[in-house]
């Protein structure tokens, strides 16, 4: 197991526990994590703080030049919104834990030259299968559905 | 002058007051400004509440519809996290203020069905203009650069 997409399910653990949806991500820089962070839809009302979000947010203010040589881990493919920040900040290569139960913007992010790598690992597909199934109203909230 | 414009320009305007970046928005529902913001970098120590995301986030927790039936007003052409935060949620019209200091994602925009009005507006362009004249270093931080 990578021991960032470690790290990054550890998050969506943690917001499981707060009663929140099951995303988490991590920033890594030279092999540090530098940022982590997870979905707070439900514990703080946020429409901004996906998991990709709050760990960017949470990473504080960094040169260009740190995001250009990151990479960000996240439990699940990127919605537009952190597809987006991913553009906008220029980080090179994303981790996706699982993009079965919910396919994201991978392919624009390809077509931008972002480096993709897709896990599909059980824990993550696991996490979400069980969230969707139980919360299907907050999860199309969280995806705009 | 459009005055849901207007409002978002007021918002750029008390970022500028605060020291901060001044690019404003707001978020119109049927007529009504339901949520408003403007870039927090500065004041907040912020990473991604550019102004579009202040007002998304102000806004609160909407349902789907709602975001299917406002219209998204900024000061400033909306950049690809923010563009991102505008495809995830469905908005289907952007009014910008300016797109002569900054081009965004507009391509993007218009290529996913998004419907765009472009105001060039003078107030708009002053306020970029002399901001990334003053602090060329902060404006290319909030842009990634």
């Amino acid at each position: 197991m990578d021991k960032h997409l470690q790290e990054a399910i550890r998050e969506a653990q943690k917001g499981l526990e707060e009663g929140g949806i099951p995303i988490g991500s991590v920033l890594v820089h030279k092999g540090s994590i530098i940022g982590r962070g997870h979905n707070r839809r439900i514990q703080k009302g946020s429409t901004i703080l996906h998991g990709e979000m709050d760990a960017l947010e949470n990473a504080g203010r960094l040169s260009a030049k740190v995001y250009q040589e990151s990479t960000l881990y996240t439990t699940l493919s990127p919605c537009p919104m952190c597809t987006g920040a991913i553009l906008l900040y220029g980080i090179p290569q994303v981790v996706i834990g699982e993009n079965l139960t919910f396919q994201g913007e991978e392919d624009l992010l390809a077509s931008r030259g972002v480096k993709i790598i897709v896990k599909n690992d059980q824990t993550c597909i696991d996490l979400m299968k069980k969230f969707i199934h139980d919360h299907p109203d907050l999860w199309n909230e969280d995806i705009g559905k």
